[in-house]
């Protein structure tokens, strides 16, 4: 599956006077991430203002594990994680390689949408080979699938 | 169950060039919310910097139903969901009353800490009147609760 | 000269760190400041996506006196500062009320522009009211008119 | 002088509905620069945390001059431009290397406090290498001291 890696360091504006970075800086490096990975994808940022197809995040799930400080340095993994009929799953994951700590999850739905009319498009057919057998067939979660199963 | 209610005009640094408001700006608007819905419930913003006790979020799930546009009033609705043995969920709803569109769903896990040691406290014990009987027997997330069951 | 006020009080995603507002936060502040007064202007917000002529700042000024912090409450105040050609100025500061202190103050050179050409446009005939007998022969900021003046 | 040199993708949350970059990222890309510059100069961002001693922000003077787009890989090129008894003046320009144009200009006025007394702090004694004869006498900005001089 396609799969993607990137760093960044925490900056002042990333942390707030908790002293600690701020839950919405987490979801600003997780848009670039996505950013990459639809480039990974075949989705150039650069050719989305011409063409006017965008992915759209349709749902965003987030776990805060650990908190993250000014001048770290993290790592934000992000992969296709499943494919659905009309929309995809993204997953990340957000380390502080200096101590091998989880900082955050996170799995986003994705659409792709032409504007401005904000028509649905159909997944392009070059990703089938991504899609797992059965995979419509369940909607998980990534931590709760173990209690799904009953 | 404690309530709130605010509202907010979409401004240019709340869009982006797909011509919509940005995912991250939904959440900017849901921060605040939740700030009054934390006054509510008697966590004063100004006391915070002095008692060090911050509430935290944990988990996120939010999901964008329709896009809201450049000089759209919205109204951001928060309430306390459900308490946990040491967390407790808020949702939150944006509106735009104009079409009386639902713009976006949200639910949030808190907890409360003490900085700088990060210390997980307890509830407070005045909020043992907003428990529903149960509550802790099941953890759910708004869409999937009908399988949970099983 | 048109003026407006607007309040706010500072959240956590204003703040960084370093226990304070960050630098950014006080100009987000200012971009609704300035949006009320276009507003004020004649320039409103919702008509800005129809006719795709949009106000753009050319030149921002801005000086941090004292620094804020969590949960203070802020006035905000802007004015129509100065006609030019074919651009105008705008000054804002920055106060907090509960002490009477002078936060920030602020100047931005603001031009007319036609998207997606990006023309510039004259400024509105009935602003010539609010124009300074000898406006255009000078050009100054806030806090050095006195030393240009040798 | 020191001098440091960075590159940004502009993404999504970057731009807004206008179509082009808001004037608050152009800021952001800047905040990282200096980050960069002051780690040049000695001031590394995981030590400040610590020390409690941080750069801060005095004065911003940016011109916008060419609008940035969607995927636009920009240069943020920063240097210290001049000391002062108890600041320094860092100064920016971001460049869009694809067609070599000149997008923004910034100068920013810096001083060092020490926390949470936010006491003023002198200059390290070995920047003084750095310092210009006679800076001390003018306080100019980057597009005005033709001007001044009459």
């Amino acid at each position: 599956m396609p799969r993607i890696c990137t760093e960044v360091q925490v900056m002042f504006f990333d942390t707030d006077c908790g002293g600690v970075v701020s839950n919405i800086a987490y979801l600003r490096f997780i848009e670039t991430a996505r950013t990459l990975l639809a480039e990974e994808l075949g989705l150039a940022l650069a050719e989305m203002a011409k063409t006017q197809r965008y992915p759209v995040v349709v749902r965003t799930e987030i776990d805060y594990r650990r908190a993250a400080k000014l001048g770290d340095r993290l790592v934000i993994e992000g992969w296709l994680d499943e494919l659905e009929r009309a929309r995809f799953w993204c997953a990340f994951r957000i380390i502080r390689p200096k101590d091998n700590v989880l900082i955050v999850n996170c799995r986003q739905s994705v659409a792709l949408i032409e504007m401005p009319a904000a028509k649905l498009l159909r997944l392009p057919g070059e990703w089938e080979k991504y899609r797992k057998p059965g995979a419509d067939a369940r909607s998980r979660s990534p931590d709760t699938h173990v209690q799904r199963t009953g």
